[in-house]
């Protein structure tokens, strides 16, 4: 079958790609549609170091061909969205409803695929640049049949994680203020989630202002053209006098970091998404911290996939949550290198491929 | 009347102090017992600016003897502990159950005293050490008459600072594991705080060996000694496999702050009660973060001393709470200076001036 496999130099559409059947715990998926993500970009150009041969792609949606006997949540025919995810369901974390902490659900290894009878990895336990793939059934979330594959297939990576760090970690309640800096995939869905929880102030901030009108449409009631302030943060408190209730750092960026900590107001929470450095450290005035302010960590939107993913598709079917909004444009996985080449263009925000 | 007058270069015991009579909203006090704490040192030695004359002293307990025509909570005769929240009641905030979150609860002067005719200011809303004292009604807090004064009189700084840090911010919950870094007044109470919440690992740690004592007294499972391992992150790392939930720094430093962070386990919090130097930055990995971690800043105990003063009365009632054991000696406000000596000599853990 055909797939886009990474040897370690480069990216390339195979099409001798093998799956192997799924085991007692697993689901045979076909993929229906998958999203561009930076994070397949970020393994070939070597930012994101993955041992190879692996096919790439992490964020998508498919038709179930195939369960092991013991997968009772979805049978052959079933659309489900994928989650990279695959908690182990049985542990002290997974119990208490914290399967983004579970030890077994990052870092594993799988090499469900093989080529020319060689072992070929995932990636982010997926790999949905394939026809079909094997994963966990943890991992595969049943969705309405109505809900289009190439819109679902945005749900697993910046939907859980923008609006779940909204909804799950942050805790944003109707009538507080938000600030968003940084409007790419995982900000726009922080702007929607917020919307969602009620949020009254939703202020984007970007440092490209062609931004403000999709932040907009899903949710920002203000926008701060980051580069044409001379400071971000007063910005904000201008907008929000006292400083926001929840500012969240989609960028990676520690400068950034740090004015998304100091653009807080009392009991504010400051929620970092964006991906730094693996070196990066960020500073904060410790007295700035006094009065009940928080920095908060938060992994894939602190999301329980099987139950995230299900009330976002409800969500989805009564308007109250965009996705198809999120696609600018589709292709074939044969132009899987034009996709590449258009989203490190920045012409598109989320390329997704239909198969 | 007596009290400690601080004129702006020393302080000095002074009998020819008055106060006025309670406003409305007001309740006046004749203060049975006053600990002696480090802000107190801080004003007398300029590391706190505050305008002078002030009388000394923010964390006591005594008996009404007179309340303002709007108060209805306590009357004369009650005994009452004081808390230093001088809160509204009324705004956003206070009506939202976050009182320490009210913009008139801090930095408020106010001029109850005179001497020879001129206006002399309170400290901290409260001047406890003087015979008598005017404070919003909304601090003075209704305690049951078999508590002594003298441990009566520690709650309104410590203790609610402490097991406040616990109880309302981090919300420790049973089963949790806790480090706790630096000893002292708050330290040990934030240990006590912990045991009450149920942790099953309280880890102090501390530079100074002869704390481990006192720490274990208060329900410390294990002690660090801060100088003795080469890194007490990995101490309490290699006592808590994985980390821990909770890490309370309260000795306002930042390396220590950063040793806080980073002995965080999955989904850590990290509560910073220790007061820096007003320019002091702290930093973190931003990448350690990424686990759902938290770095808190905590005001006060995010307390709502008219609820958290009474239940602490009532745990010390029952023995959960010790207050009695805070107390180390005891003085005559005559001996403000050897109090003042005894501390900052370390000879004391807290001395309490008995009226």
């Amino acid at each position: 079958m055909k797939g886009v496999l990474f040897d370690g130099k480069e990216a390339s559409i195979v099409d001798d790609l093998e799956v192997r059947a799924p085991g007692a715990n697993e689901v045979l998926v076909k993929i229906g549609a998958a999203g561009l993500c930076h994070s397949d970009i970020s393994v070939i150009n070597g930012t994101i170091p993955f041992p190879p041969p692996v096919v790439l792609g992490h964020e998508g949606a498919g038709v179930v061909e195939a369960v092991g006997e013991l997968v009772t949540h979805v049978k052959a025919g079933d659309h489900v969205a994928l989650s990279t995810l695959a908690s182990c369901g049985a542990c002290r974390e997974c119990d208490r409803g914290r399967p983004t902490m579970c030890a077994k659900s990052f870092g594993q290894l799988n090499q469900p695929f093989t080529r020319g009878g060689k072992p070929v990895y995932n990636f982010a336990g997926l790999s949905v640049f394939a026809e079909q793939i094997v994963v966990k059934g943890v991992q595969a979330v049943k969705i309405p049949k109505d809900i289009p594959l190439a819109s679902a297939a945005l749900i697993g990576c910046g939907v859980l994680t923008g609006v779940g760090a909204v909804l799950n970690r942050a805790k944003v309640q109707p009538g507080d203020t938000v600030a968003v800096i940084g409007t790419g995939g995982i900000g726009l869905n922080v702007i929607q989630g917020a919307k969602l929880a009620g949020a009254v102030r939703i202020v984007a901030v970007d440092a490209n202002p062609a931004k403000e009108a999709v932040a907009r449409e899903f949710g920002a009631t203000d926008f701060v053209d980051a580069r044409a302030v001379e400071d971000s943060v007063k910005a904000v408190q201008g907008l929000v006098p006292g400083g926001v209730d929840h500012a969240f750092e989609c960028v990676g960026h520690v400068a950034v970091i740090r004015n998304a900590i100091d653009m807080l107001g009392r009991a504010g929470q400051a929620i970092i998404l964006g991906v730094a450095p693996s070196d990066a450290e960020a500073s904060f005035h410790v007295s700035s911290m006094f009065l009940d302010k928080s920095i908060m960590g938060c992994r894939y939107g602190s999301s329980r996939p099987q139950y995230d993913i299900a009330r976002y598709a409800d969500l989805y079917r009564t308007g109250a949550l965009k996705l198809d909004e999120l696609v600018t444009r589709t292709y074939a996985l044969d132009d899987f290198h034009q996709a590449v080449e258009d989203a490190e263009a920045g012409k598109v925000a989320r390329g997704v491929f239909v198969f």
